[in-house]
Order: structure tokens, then C-alpha cells, then sequence
């Protein structure tokens, strides 16, 4: 996921899962699709081996925080909790600086 | 990685690979053990597919400009872009926020 820099927002959300996670990737994959429509949204970028990685950008923290309220959202936050994570951390930040390669 | 919440800093390098991938594996785990050791060092997160992330925190943004300056990461930094990655993005963050759920 590439941004033009200007001053945005991340989330970074990094979990561990247990046994049972039945369910899960169709869950995931419909939070994205859904995510992508709210208001605010820059991109996303998700990754999980030991640890699972996903990192959503927005413009502003309000935005954010309408997302995490979203009541599609609501539904799979308490399923992650109820089933799928062992244990979640989110982190809300602020990009301060950004720069990138591209292969010639 | 679990953190217990003050002000700190995070970097989120975002990254696509090429077929060659000889002896990055070795240089990424040689580069956590040596970014450990750094000072103002907090933790760090990686996962890898499509896309990888690695998400490392800082206690101030001069041990970022530090480790980026460390001789031995500049070399990694070196062989990464000749090598290894086809696209990188790095973004400097302020962490504004967080919370953490474990499961009971």
C-alpha cells in the first residue's frame, strides 16, 4: 500500500490467534471490503505468520474512531474476542515522516 | 509485542520481495538480535506473504535516526535494495493511543 505523504493516521493491529479460527478468514476479508467504504480510508496492509499484522491508514482519527464503531465492525470485534484472539494490541498513531524505494 | 503505553515512536517498513530471496532470512534475523541491542529499543513485530511488515518501536525519534545510521544496517539497507526488494516503504509514527485485550 503506497501513500502520498501529507499528515494521516495509522492503526496498527497485531494479534495472536488460538486452535479455532473457523470462520475467520472470510471475516477478515469482508472487514477489509467494508472498510474500504468508510469515509477517511487511505489503505490497507495485512501479514500473519507467528503474529498477525494488519496496518489500516486514514485521514484524520475521527474517521477512526467512526470505524471502530462501525456496527458491522462491532460484530466482528466481538468475535475476534469470543473466538479467534488469544490476544490483541491497537495502536493509533500519527505518521510523522514517510519515504519509499521502487526497484529501477 | 506488548508495550506498557507512554509517549514512543513506531516504524512501519512495508515491503515487497523478488524471486531472489538468498540469505535474507538470515540478514532480517541478524538484524533483529542487532536492532535489540540498540539504545531507546522497545520491540518489534514481523509477518510475511503477499506483503511483508515489520513494525519496530522506539523510545525517541534519535534512536530511530540512529539505527538508520548503524554500519551494519546499512549494509543490510544496501543488499535490501539490491537484492531483496522490489519496494519498500518506510513511515514514522507517533504512537497517540492504545489498547490491548487478552483472552481470560
Amino acid at each position: 500500500m503506497k501513500t502520498k505523504f501529507e499528515p494521516y493516521y495509522a492503526v496498527i493491529f497485531t494479534s495472536t490467534q488460538g486452535e479455532q479460527i473457523e470462520g475467520y478468514s472470510e471475516m477478515a476479508e469482508k472487514m477489509e471490503l467494508i472498510a474500504k467504504e468508510q469515509d477517511g480510508f487511505i489503505g490497507i496492509d495485512s501479514a500473519r505468520n507467528d503474529v498477525g499484522i494488519t496496518v489500516s491508514y486514514w485521514q484524520d482519527l475521527d474517521s477512526i474512531k467512526k470505524w471502530k464503531q462501525n456496527s458491522e465492525h462491532l460484530i466482528a470485534q466481538r468475535k475476534g474476542r469470543s473466538q479467534w484472539y488469544n490476544w490483541y494490541n491497537v495502536r493509533i498513531c500519527k505518521i510523522k515522516k514517510e519515504y519509499e524505494y521502487s526497484s529501477p
